[in-house]
């Protein structure tokens, strides 16, 4: 074809958002999936997948009173001009599925699923356009022992991927409480409702008197920067302040645990239902937590976790890594939750009008693969890369790839090399492939009946070595002449050398 | 909120061509992949991982002279206005991402990748709108060592996945040889060459004066249906006939190989270059895996190869399942290829104008699976559930958490009931799960520091004993106490009966 043919080329590049994910990171998040679908398939949950696809309505994102779908998700029309989407969680396909299924699904229904999920959103740090979900989920079960199980469930994860207890915890609050808080002081404008929240999310960071000027007029920080209040008045402050000790209350279990008289005293008029009664699912999903063995180190009431305010019909958890955890420069960063979920009741109600209990974890796979490698739970260093086989005859390929075949069928990873290059580009190849050895048979080495092995992890420290014996026997051990059919023999050798 | 102010409640159901998988489908499938994963690793190729979305002139989808996205892929505009679209397969990413990458990639370059693609097609029996792929690709390498390596994989994965010898062949032919064979009888009409290759297609399935038909005027079968002919004139039959000729004596390895005299007696004007050229390759495949073990039983040249007429610029492949499958109404069905493949030189070209040699090999996942269960080599059977704790005083949640707790931390897979219904649907909730076996803790049992350990498996065999020592034994042993502190000893004794 002549140039003047050619269409314009494309330029090679993804669109913002969008990454490759190269072999040692797919490995070490392979491994960590494997790890913690072993720990979901011990709760009894089961694996289900649901296309990428779904009609946009099934979602729940079309705008507002319009027929067009939230900004937020990838959409585009069928070509029966109804409209589809990439799923956003794998939450609303879920609710689909069930509501789909009904009928013949066991009740409770449990099940976990991964794989990506799509947000048409702008990207940031440590923000995609497309990630990984660990998702499972109950259905069907309205007791709080489901939410119980889920911290135990987010517990063991953890500690299955090596993080050790006092590493993390796991943090448990109930959106019934947050809400009897705001009645309680007679707060139902939803901004200030929001403002008492963001106060609240930082009492695990802050000192009361910082979170006090937070829930009133407002706070300056050292640098003079200033932040808006919620514009509580003191009476309003000092009630809050009161239910924070019975919260205190239910933290001191099990013989201390919260009373309701306790809070019939902090609050003159009678404390809401809501309260009372996310404070009771409370006790009891510690009194669940702590009869199975988890003690405070590992799962505790906290009233700082605030989480989905619309979203969320009960208790709501997360999971943090505890442990100081740095970025590349070494400056220490603020991970946030690894795991977290909730109940909700509004899952299957959207298509059936019934409102059928939920409760479920996710898992943020890319965020947590990341705290695990710098807690150095995963490596993040490449694997040993294959056995490479060197061409120095072209005329004999097939005996080269007899020799990888042979070291193949010994379950030893081994490949021919496959370029055209000469023999200085033939070695910088295995090392770029981490190749543990490589395999050279020459004119000579032929007329033996001999091959030749070389020990790259070995020939890489010889340049170090400063004593001449010393250096004379490694270079011996680093490479070496056998007999064609020790082949086999020869690389399982030098293989064990390095075992890591 | 009030009915009145619901929204329209959108149906639960799936777009066409996209379907949802069951746990016992996801296990079978998860099972196989990680076989074959291990075969690709084995052979040198490293994982890959891209996302879903791409620009779509990326991927080389753009209707030709159009700036409108090819209705076979899911297109939709970026916020800039810049089409993406959903990949259609694994090939145009590796493209994207080698002409992105070339620099700092060890050349060849080996990866595989496993994943969905979309297609927007018209779905139908087997034909679905996202289905998964798993592919493996050399890139840069021009020898074909590099596809002999590859029909060597295809083999090695089947054998891994419980295919024995003779149960499946993968089958090689050239591209360059059906060029050649074109040319060679004077064909240059696009539609003609598409008739005489569907023509050689059958040389498979009918006798050779059916070909004969179908490459001349055409072909009555026995219903009376007419199958239009690629209308060659009987010198053209007769050339195609005595290059097939040659083509058996490529075959005939390795002794009586392929000879070019032999070929330009057949063409007496002299055999066109591509057609020696592809017989060469043949030829050098052939050796290559006959000399690494793999007899014509496993890998063997055949002219009815024939694949992407226009994708293809060397070598084709393809392995097939020989042993017949039948459908599920016990109908001889043709599954067609579950691994095919092939060289392609195009693939970098369009985005750097520069010629890379490529070569590639893909598993049809769903299809191969399928062919899998029908030959008896992936169980299609749902396993087995975890154990259920039943839960027959609401009160004491937490202590049936803790047995099932105990269970699991003894890695047995052990859930709570966490439904609000009776004995009597708890129980067949349990069937529902396929558990082995159930644990039961009434006031009565907690009253003698018991546990009543009901194993299902058994408990369902007992209709059918009609000697009544023998029923009242097995009953025994289907139902029983035991002191509490023995629950995971007795649970792992259930377990240990019916270990598949």
């Amino acid at each position: 074809m002549s140039k003047k043919d050619e269409p314009v080329r494309p330029e090679a590049r993804l669109p913002k958002g969008l990454f490759d994910t190269q072999a040692s990171e797919l490995r070490a998040c392979a491994d960590m999936l494997a790890k913690i679908r072993v720990v979901f398939e011990a709760y009894g949950f089961e694996p289900l997948d649901t296309p990428a696809i779904e009609y946009t309505d099934a979602l729940g994102k079309f705008l507002p009173d319009q027929d067009r779908p939230n900004e937020g998700v990838f959409s585009f029309k069928d070509d029966d001009d109804q409209w589809l989407s990439l799923r956003y969680d794998l939450t609303a396909p879920l609710a689909r599925y069930v509501a789909e299924n009904y009928q013949t699904l066991p009740k409770p229904f449990r099940r976990y699923q991964v794989g990506p999920v799509w947000r048409n959103e702008k990207p940031g740090p440590g923000r995609f356009r497309q990630f990984t979900q660990f998702d499972a989920d109950t259905v069907g079960a309205s007791s709080v022992a489901a939410d119980a199980e889920l911290c135990m469930l987010a517990a063991d994860t953890l500690e299955a991927l090596g993080v050790e207890r006092g590493q993390y915890v796991v943090k448990v609050n109930s959106r019934k409480v947050l809400d009897g808080v705001m009645e309680a002081i007679g707060i139902s404008d939803r901004n200030q409702k929001l403002s008492v929240m963001r106060s609240l999310d930082k009492l695990d960071k802050f000192e009361w008197s910082d979170v006090e000027r937070l829930l009133g007029p407002g706070r300056r920080d050292e640098s003079g920067d200033f932040t808006p209040g919620a514009n509580l008045d003191p009476v309003q402050i000092k009630k809050v302040r009161a239910l924070m000790d019975v919260w205190e209350a239910v933290r001191l279990r099990p013989s201390n645990a919260f009373q309701v008289e306790v809070l019939n005293k902090v609050i003159e008029e009678g404390p809401p239902e809501s309260l009372i009664s996310g404070l009771t699912e409370l006790k009891t999903i510690d009194e669940t937590v702590y009869s199975s063995g988890y003690g405070q180190d590992r799962i505790r009431v906290d009233l700082s976790v605030v989480r989905g305010l619309e979203y969320y019909t009960g208790p709501v958890f997360e999971a943090e890594l505890t442990t100081p955890i740095k970025d590349e420069r070494g400056i220490p960063i603020r991970l946030g939750s690894v795991v977290s979920g909730g109940r909700y009741d509004g899952l299957v109600e959207r298509f059936t009008g019934e409102k059928v209990p939920a409760t479920g974890v996710s898992i943020g796979v890319s965020r947590l693969l990341y705290g695990l490698k710098t807690l150095g739970k995963i490596s993040a260093e490449a694997t040993q890369g294959p056995v490479v086989v060197l061409v120095l005859d072209r005329d004999r390929m097939a005996d080269y790839q007899n020799m990888a075949q042979r070291l193949r069928e010994a379950n030893i990873r081994a490949e021919l090399y496959l370029g055209e290059s000469g023999m200085k580009a033939q070695m910088k190849y295995a090392d770029k492939r981490r190749s543990p050895c490589v395999v050279i048979q020459g004119g000579d080495e032929k007329g033996r009946g001999e091959v030749q092995i070389k020990d790259l992890v070995l020939g890489a420290t010889l340049t170090s070595i400063k004593d001449r014996d010393d250096y004379l026997k490694k270079q011996a051990e680093a490479q070496f002449a056998v007999p064609e059919d020790k082949l086999v023999e020869a690389v399982r050798g030098v293989l064990a050398r390095h075992k890591s």
